[in-house]
C-alpha cells in the first residue's frame, strides 16, 4: 500500500481510534490513569504526527528533529500510543505495563526513561515553558549552524497549563522573542478535575495570546483532522508563535461520561469501555493496532528516516566546509568540555577579597568566552547577581547572542533553561536572588528529576543582604535546596572556592547545580592542601578548593564547619579561641554533602540559615531559625548573633559544658 | 484654610513634591533604597489618597476602610511618606530611620510592623494577588454584612508585578469573579532593574487585562493628578475590576538620571538630589512637609474620621437590629473561636481506618458549619484533597458562599488566601497536592512572615501516591516546609490525630499551618494517654492526640519516631521486633518540633521523605533521599525500602551494631 491508498480507507479515523483505544486500554489495564485527554486529543495528535512532525523513530536523538511536548502530561497514554504506532522502541508489552514499576510507561512522561519522550511533564504549565525553551534553542542553534538547523517545536497544552502562572511568563517571553517555529495546540475541552472550566476561569485565551504577540487560530471541531491540519499549516506559515485552540470533548466516544470530569483521571471501567468500542464499531481486542495503521505509520516513519538521511548528508557537507563549527556542534551536543577549561578557570583564581558574586562573574565571562554553547540569563538581576557578562543579547532579530533577558520571570527562566538544555547543544545558566529560588523551585526540581545540568547563580545569600529586609533575606533557602535529590548545592567561601564551584558546575553533565553566592565582600582564605576531613567527589579527584582549614597548635579541641561567608567568620572565631588556648580546626564545606565530621572532637557548624540539616553533623549548630530584619547587613548579623564575639562565646560555653 | 482654599494654591503639586522629596531624602539618609518608583508614582498615589481612599489615620484597623496595597513594595518610601503626611503614627523620626534596624520603616513594607501598612510586599506580583484577596474579602463580607460593608481595594503595581506569573493567575481569577471594587494602578515607567522593559517584554497589557474581563483605562501623563483622578472615577464606576495604566517617568525630576534604571535601586546622591530640588524649586531642608500639605492632609484625615464615625453609627444600628450577626462580625474579626469548637471536633474522632484526607474532610465540613467566617478552596483538587465540603461556591453573582474555586492556580490561591486573611473577618484554607506546595511556596513564606493563620491542606503526601510517578510524589516537601520559620507543619497518623491537627490549625491565630495528609487509608492507632516523650505545646496543655506509643514488655530497647503513614508502619515493625524479644517504644511526632528524643536509648526515625532533618534526632534515619517512581503505591514503597521487613532488618542491624 502507498500512503495515498491508505488514505482512501480513512486511515485517519482508524489511526485516531487506534490511539484512543490503546490509551483507554492502557488505563484500564493499569486500573489507574487519565483516559479523557487521550480520547479527546487523539485527532490533533494524529494530525500533527502524521502530517507535520519531522522525526525518525529509529533515532530519537536526531539533532534536527521536531520537538513534541505533551504539556498536559497526564495524557501520557496518548504519547506512548503515538510512540508505539510510529515504531519507537516501545513494544505493546510496555503499553500493557502502563504505570507499573520498572516499565518504560510511567504515569507521567519521563525524559530519558522512554525513547521519544522529549520532556518530563505533569506539573502543569511547565511543559509549555519548556517548549518555549526548545523553540528558543532551535533559533539559537540556527543562528550558530543555519546549514543544519530547521525544525519546529510543538506542544499540546491543557486548560490547567493555561491557568498556571508560568504559562503567562513563558508565553510572554515567546511573543517577545518572536519564536515563530513554536506551535502550541490547546486541548480546549473546557473540563478540569473539579468540573467545568467555567467554575474558575473566564479568560479569552485567544485575545490573551494575541496580547503577547502570538498568532492565533481556532479549530471548532477537534475531531476534524483536516481542519487541524489546515490550522497547523497556517501556524507554520505565520512568523509569530502560534496558538491553536482546538475545541475537543474530553473522553470523546465514551458513552455517558464523555465531556465530563468523570473521564479525566479514572479508568473508564469495562462497561463504558465496551460501550465506547461498540459506538466506534471497534471490534478489536485490547491493545490492537490495525495493519493499515501500522503500515501508514511505517511509511511515515520511513519518510522521517529519509529526511534524517538527507540531514546526515547536509551535516557531512557542513563538516567538510566548516569542520571546526561542525566539531563544536557535535562536542556541545555531547556535553563535552574543551581541554582549555582548567587553564581558563585557573587564570581567574587570583585570590582577591571581594563578593563571591563578583568572582563568579569573572568565571562566567571566561567560560562564555571559551564555550560558545554556554547560554543563559537573569530574571532582571544581571548586574546584581554578577551575570552581566557583556556578551551579546539574544533578540528576535538575532539569536546568535548568548544572553537571554528573561525579565522578572524566575519560574519561566528556570523552565525555559530546562527546555534549552533538553534540546541539546547548549549548557545553560540562570540567575536571581537566592530568596527568589522559591519562585523557580518547581522547575529546579524538574531539572533534578530530568538530570539536566542547568546552573543557577543564586546570590544575596543571607541576611547580610541587609536593608532590603526579611522579604529579601534568605534564611531557609540553602537548606531547602539541599533537600532536592540530585541538586548539587555549592556555597563557596571565597574567590578560589567560587572558581572551583564553577568548575564543578560546568563539569557536571547529569544534573543541576545551585551556586550560592554572597552580596558582600569576603576575604580570600588560606588554602590547606591536604585536608583530610572532606570526602572527595570520587577517588583520586582533584581536591583543590574543597577545603579551607585552620589547624594550628596542638591537638584539635573543636572542629568548626562552615560554608560561604561564615567560613571567614569561623576563621576569626578560631583566632579568638586560639588566644584563649583552644586549638580549632576550621572546615569549609562548600558542598556539605561531602563533609565528613570528625566525631573524635566536639563540632560546631556556622551557617547564616536554618540549622536543622546541620544538627546531625555537629554538637552545636549556629545559624538563624527565624526571619531576618531590615537594617544594615552588619547590624542584622549582630542581631541574629553571627558575630565573632557571640559565636566565640557560644563555642566556649559548649566546650565548658562538655568538660563538665 | 478650607480644602477649597488649599486647592487654590496648587496643593496637589506641593503634596506630590513633598512625597517625592521625603522619599528621596529617606533613601539618601539610609544610603540604601529605591527613589525612582516613589518619584514617578507620587502623583498617582496622591490622586488616590487625596481624592478616593477612604481611611481614618487615627484608626488603621477600621473594618470598612479602603485597602491600599503597594505591590511594587520596593517603593516603600512612598508609602511611608503617605502614612506620615496623612497623620498615621509614623513621625518624621521614623522616616529618618528608614531601613534601620528596629525602625518602623523597613526596606519593604511589613504588615503589623507599621501602622497603615496593609500587606508585606516586595516579592513581586504577590501584592497584586493579595489585593485580589482583599477585594474578594470585601465582597464576601458584603454578602454577609451588607449594611456595614462598602469599601474598595487599590493597588499600585510595577512592571515586575505584571511579568510575574502570579499576576496572570490572580488577574484571571479577579476577572472571573468580577471584582468591580478592585482598582489596580500600573506604574508604567517602562524601566526594570536591568534597563528598559523592551529588553524582555512586548505585552499589550491593556489587551491582556481586557482578555481577563477587566475594564482598562490609560493615563498618558502620569504627573496629571486630574487625569489620574478621572481615571479612578471611571474605574470605580465600571462594574468590572479596573486596570489603570499610568505612564510615568521613573525618578521623575532627577536631572540626568530620570527615566533610567539608574534611579531604580540606588540613592540619587547629594548632587543629583540637590539638582532635583533646584529644578522643582524645592528649597526646603530634608524631611520637610510644607504647612499647606500638613493642613490639607489633616482636613482629609478629618473627612476620613467623619466617615468612620458614620460607619460606627451604622454598626451600632446594625448591632441593634441584628445582634447575632454583628457579634459574629466582631468575633470573626478578633479571630475568636466559638465555644462549641471542642465539642464539634470531638464528635468527629470516631477512630475509623481511612485516609487522613478523608478524616480531614469531615473536620472541614464540621468547622465550616460552625464557623461562618471559615472560607477557602482548592486549586482544582477539591475532591482529591478531601476539601469538597458541599458548602456553597463563591460566584460573581453571589459571594455568600464559603468555597472559592481557585482553578489550577496554586500560587494565586495561597496569595489570595493571604489577602483574605489580611482583610480580617475570615479564617482561610486552601488545598492542593503536597508536591505542588512548591508552586505556592513563595506565598506560604509570606503568610509565615506576616503571621497570617492560613491553613493549607496538602495531601497525597508521599511516594505512596503510586502510579502518578515522581512528578507527583513528594519526597523533600515535608522537610522543606518545616524549614519555613513560623509555619506549623502537622502530619497526623490517623483519624484522631487529624482531628487534633485541625484543632491546632484552627486554634492558631498568629501563623500558617500545613496539614500533611495521606492519599491512602491508614489504620486507627491505639492512644497512650500519658506519653512522656513529646513536649507539650505549652505547660498544662491538652496532650490528647499528641502521641501514639507502643511500649510493652520490659525496658525500652529502641525508640522509633515516625509521622503520618509511617506511624502504622512503625507499629508493625515494633510488633515484629517484639517477636524477636526487643522492646520498642513508638512515638508519633505529628509536629516534629515538639518531639523530645529519649537519648538514653537508640533511636530510629521513619518518614517517607528526605532524612536530613531527622539525623540530629536519631541514630538511624530511615526515609527516601531520592526521587520516587511510577508504580502501584505498595510496589513503590517496597522499592524504596519502606516495608515492615526492610525496616525491621535495618533496625535489627543497628541494634547489633550498637551492641558490638
Amino acid at each position: 500500500m502507498t500512503t495515498d491508498e491508505l488514505t482512501a480507507v480513512d486511515v485517519d479515523l482508524l489511526a485516531v481510534d487506534t490511539l484512543r483505544f490503546l490509551a483507554a486500554d492502557m488505563v484500564q489495564a493499569a486500573n489507574s490513569g487519565h483516559p479523557g485527554m487521550p480520547m479527546g486529543a487523539a485527532p490533533m495528535a494524529w494530525a500533527l504526527w502524521s502530517r507535520h512532525l519531522k522525526h525518525d523513530p529509529a533515532d530519537p536523538d536526531w539533532a534536527d528533529r521536531d520537538r513534541f511536548v505533551l504539556s498536559a502530561g497526564h495524557g501520557s497514554a496518548l504519547l506512548y500510543s503515538l510512540l508505539h504506532v510510529f515504531g519507537y522502541d516501545l513494544p505493546l508489552a510496555e503499553l500493557a505495563a502502563f504505570r507499573q514499576l520498572g516499565s518504560r510507561t510511567p504515569g507521567h512522561p519521563e525524559v530519558g526513561h522512554t525513547p521519544g519522550v522529549e520532556t518530563t511533564t505533569g506539573p502543569l504549565g511547565q511543559g509549555l515553558a519548556m517548549a518555549v525553551g526548545l523553540a528558543l534553542a532551535e533559533r539559537m542553534t540556527h543562528a550558530r549552524h543555519p546549514e543544519i538547523t530547521d525544525h519546529h517545536t510543538y506542544a499540546i497544552v491543557g486548560d490547567g497549563c493555561l491557568m498556571e502562572g508560568v504559562s503567562h511568563e513563558a508565553a510572554s517571553l515567546a511573543g517577545h522573542l518572536g519564536l515563530g517555529r513554536l506551535v502550541v495546540l490547546w486541548d480546549d475541552n473546557a473540563i478540569t478535575i473539579d468540573g467545568s472550566t467555567a467554575l474558575s476561569t473566564s479568560d479569552d485565551q485567544l485575545a490573551r495570546f494575541a496580547a503577547y504577540g502570538w498568532h492565533t487560530v481556532t479549530v471548532t471541531d477537534g475531531t476534524d483532522v483536516e481542519a487541524i491540519d489546515a490550522a497547523l499549516r497556517a501556524a507554520k506559515a505565520d512568523p509569530r508563535p502560534s496558538f491553536v485552540a482546538v475545541r475537543t470533548v474530553i473522553g470523546h466516544g465514551a458513552p455517558g461520561v464523555e465531556g465530563t470530569s468523570a473521564v479525566h483521571g479514572s479508568p473508564l471501567g469495562e462497561p463504558v469501555l465496551a460501550a465506547a468500542r461498540a459506538r466506534a464499531g471497534w471490534d478489536l481486542p485490547p491493545f490492537s493496532v490495525p495493519d493499515a495503521v501500522t503500515e501508514v505509520c511505517r511509511l511515515l516513519a520511513g519518510e522521517g528516516a529519509a529526511r534524517h538521511a538527507e540531514w546526515r548528508d547536509a551535516f557531512t557537507a557542513y563538516a567538510a566546509g566548516a569542520p571546526d563549527r561542525a566539531a563544536d556542534f557535535t562536542r556541545a551536543r555531547a556535553r563535552r568540555l574543551p581541554g582549555e577549561l582548567s587553564g581558563t578557570l585557573a587564570a581567574i583564581a587570583e585570590g582577591r577579597s571581594r563578593a563571591t558574586r563578583q568572582s563568579s562573574q569573572d568565571c562566567l565571562i571566561a567560560l562564555t568566552g571559551l564555550l560558545p554553547e554556554l547560554v543563559g540569563g537573569s530574571a532582571d538581576l544581571a548586574g546584581s547577581t554578577g551575570t552581566a557578562t557583556g556578551a551579546a543579547l539574544v533578540t528576535r532579530e538575532d539569536f546568535a547572542g548568548s544572553v537571554i533577558a528573561f525579565g522578572i520571570r524566575e519560574f519561566a527562566m528556570a523552565a525555559v533553561l530546562n527546555g534549552i538544555s533538553l534540546h541539546g547543544g547548549f549548557r545553560t545558566w540562570g540567575s536571581t536572588f537566592l530568596v527568589f529560588s522559591d519562585y523557580l523551585r518547581p522547575a529546579l526540581r524538574l531539572a533534578a528529576l530530568m538530570g539536566q545540568p542547568v546552573i543557577h547563580v543564586l546570590t544575596h545569600d543571607s541576611v547580610a543582604v541587609g536593608e532590603d529586609g526579611p522579604t529579601h533575606q534568605p534564611v531557609e533557602h540553602v537548606e531547602s535546596l539541599r533537600l532536592i535529590p540530585g541538586l548539587q548545592v555549592l556555597r563557596p567561601a571565597d574567590e578560589a572556592e567560587t572558581v572551583e564551584a564553577w568548575r564543578r558546575a560546568i563539569s557536571r553533565t547529569d544534573g543541576p547545580t545551585a551556586l550560592i553566592l554572597s552580596r558582600q565582600s569576603l576575604p580570600a582564605l588560606p588554602i590547606v592542601p591536604n585536608a583530610t576531613h572532606l570526602k572527595t567527589a570520587s577517588a583520586g579527584a582533584d581536591r583543590s578548593g574543597l577545603s579551607r582549614e585552620r589547624e594550628e597548635g596542638g591537638a584539635v579541641q573543636v572542629e568548626i564547619v562552615a560554608t560561604g561567608s561564615e567560613v571567614s567568620l569561623a576563621m576569626e572565631v578560631a583566632e579568638r579561641l586560639a588566644s584563649g588556648g583552644i586549638t580549632t580546626r576550621v572546615v569549609s564545606a562548600m558542598d556539605r554533602s561531602l563533609y565528613v565530621p570528625d566525631r573524635s572532637v566536639p563540632r560546631v557548624s556556622i551557617e547564616a540559615g536554618v540549622t536543622s540539616g546541620w544538627r546531625g553533623l555537629v554538637d552545636l549548630a549556629i545559624g538563624i531559625d527565624e526571619f531576618g530584619a531590615s537594617g544594615p547587613g552588619p547590624a542584622v548579623l549582630a542581631h541574629v548573633g553571627l558575630t565573632t564575639e557571640a559565636v566565640t562565646a557560644q563555642i566556649t560555653a559548649l566546650l565548658s559544658e562538655l568538660e563538665t
